[in-house]
């Protein structure tokens, strides 16, 4: 259902032609109220995606009505010729819906650095508004409209009870968890039925949500500790339901949507033989916890030895020692490293025979770091450092 | 002839048995002075051996008579035991020659995590020390015995003519541009027969020389990003050539030796197919450039695309753009890329055609990037991301 599961909302996936493959390349959702709330996060890139900056100005007034997403090219490092290519999409959906175009979000996901095909988007645009369905076909058709490299879609659904009676969530997304060879990208769409406050209250309660959900989930997952140019996460509220949650409720809904949807990626990434599961406890905060998990999963080291089943705590350890003592306060010598719940490492040196690990049998490798120096705990997700990343990343010529 | 060039330096390289190929593992480099002066730089790493816990100590005197290297076990995360061990082959060293052991500085390369052989290496220290010779057979040995995955010995000699007569600078150095499977490590002697003032002014000449040649060589060249836990950079002065130069003389001849090391570790990096010279120009600040340098240098998905031989200009914007401004300011509309010479983005966007860059022809590939904020200009020397890397990191079982 996806993007359509919610009240409210509708959705078409149809083929502009941006697309060598012919496959679907333009998805369209829109908000028939009778809210419009909205709140959006963009990466924190510098350099960005002309949809971005759009998008970004779209969004200060928390009112979307309509996210128009293509794929097949990203739109950046376009020039201002790439910024009108995104404004003249807003104007097309603002002008094939009767809205205006400054309620229409824009994302792109693609190759880089090359001009959008423009009348073939343009030329498609009617014709996506004119499949708009609030039915399960036309939301899975939106989300499939979106992948790059992924190789299944990506949808999410939760219906919430309430002492105020029940609302529905749903969202899809695109991206692989390793960032293809075109810099595909993270692009996420939620929509909720939920009715919030009206106005700027209601804005920034969604705004609230989203950003406590991706600081916990999308943030979450470092696949290859490449950053997107183009990144984009979108919360429509249509208030469709009738049902106002208390704003824990509904937060709580958009992270376990979000949360799915993470794992969906992760599961989906590029080249990746194992999932890694980096839990950093004994911390003296999250944000040191966060540091060393970082750390340690951009270690292409640590992500080598997964992909050969080799439970190398050493490599692990020299990475958590990368962490300035400013950030993550704690003592080398109380060290633990567990893998796969085999405690390899104990007190900075060995311990079992790490020989008694089994990394083969499972996609999911757990690597466990106890900081012994607080008691705040993260858990990030990254994949192994395989030959097929290699080959996908480095075949292709853009 | 690399630490024997120098005149006042014996050195050996014998087999003790550490490493399972029989090949040398032990080498011995002793001062005769009759300066002692010595300087060191160690790791960054908060994670580190006993060799350089030991070592630390050692040179807080800035007088070092010895330096014991061995290959087969690098006594990391090996706990009190470890430090012993460390401690009982300096006493060996210090006995074999009738020096102080806290004269003795040792450095270890090899698996983590593992004790070393501490009778193998006990009983080959007296073989070492009555194969000292000044000799260039003997500095040759001394050179191969640190070796681990190197596939080269590295070695390099400088005779500097002044105004006050010349002096001679010789070194070797190991490691692979790429942390080998058992995080080899980078382990380099330098030694002159230069004059230094006498006591801790000449001791402190010695550090400012090495550290500032260390800044702009070894901390220069990033092949994977990931820090070892024993890096150890020893610089010996003798005094035996009778010729005392300026400073600036000899933290010249200091760096020039250092470049030529680490210009040899590069070229040998494991998997590797390019070396990559990443030069930022127009940076506010050194600083500044060497960060935005930084960040492309640790992407995995600039490393594969260069493998791939393909220009890809928006991977390495993406990776400039990760840079915050408050540490490298500068305008995404005004950046350039050059990749060997050849401009494919200009002002932020597309400008020559990538397919007139040819990266298939040379081991080395120069990216140039133009911050258009300033005037400083920084060069970072990494590798490509190859299938050999993932094979050499991943096959190996610790």
């Amino acid at each position: 259902m996806s993007v359509t599961a919610a009240a409210g909302f509708r959705a078409a996936g149809v083929t502009a032609g941006l697309k060598h493959s012919g496959n679907p390349d333009l998805a369209l959702v829109v908000n028939d109220g009778p809210q419009h709330a909205a709140a959006a996060v963009f990466t924190s890139n510098r350099v960005v995606g002309a949809p971005v900056l759009w998008s970004r100005q779209c969004i200060q007034d928390g009112v979307a009505r309509a996210v128009v997403l293509n794929s097949g090219s990203a739109n950046v490092c376009t020039g201002p010729g790439g910024f009108q290519d995104s404004h003249a999409t807003a104007e097309a959906v603002a002008a094939a819906l009767g809205i205006g175009p400054i309620d229409v979000l824009v994302a792109s996901t693609g190759v880089i650095g090359v001009r959008l095909k423009r009348e073939k988007l343009l030329a498609g645009i009617p014709v996506a508004a004119a499949a708009l369905a609030d039915d399960e076909a036309a939301g899975a058709a939106a989300a499939s409209a979106i992948m790059t490299t992924d190789t299944v879609p990506k949808v999410s659904v939760r219906t919430v009870a309430t002492a105020a009676g029940e609302f529905t969530i749903g969202g899809m997304a695109k991206g692989a968890g390793m960032l293809a060879p075109a810099l595909a990208t993270m692009l996420c769409v939620i929509t909720t039925d939920a009715v919030v406050p009206d106005g700027d209250e209601g804005a920034a309660l969604l705004d609230r949500a989203l950003r406590d959900a991706t600081a916990t989930t999308f943030d979450r997952i470092d696949s290859d500790g490449c950053m997107s140019t183009s990144d984009t996460v979108v919360l429509m509220a249509s208030g469709a339901s009738g049902v106002q949650p208390a704003e824990a409720e509904l937060a709580a809904a958009v992270r376990a949507v979000a949360a799915d949807l993470a794992a969906q990626l992760l599961a989906d990434a590029e080249g990746a033989s194992h999932d890694i599961a980096i839990t950093v406890t004994g911390a003296t905060t999250d944000d040191a916890a966060l540091a060393v998990a970082r750390a340690i999963s951009r270690s292409n080291l640590v992500k080598t030895a997964v992909y050969g089943n080799d439970p190398n705590w050493g490599r692990i350890l020299a990475q958590v020692g990368t962490v300035p003592e400013s950030v993550a306060p704690y003592d080398p010598d109380q060290l633990d490293v567990s893998v796969n719940g085999v405690m390899v490492c104990r007190a900075g040196g060995a311990h079992e025979d790490p020989a008694g690990v089994d990394m083969a049998a499972n996609r999911l490798v757990t690597i466990l770091v106890d900081l012994h120096a607080g008691d705040a705990e993260v858990t990030l997700l990254t994949n192994d450092l395989t030959h097929a990343y290699v080959e996908e990343n480095s075949a292709y010529t853009s």
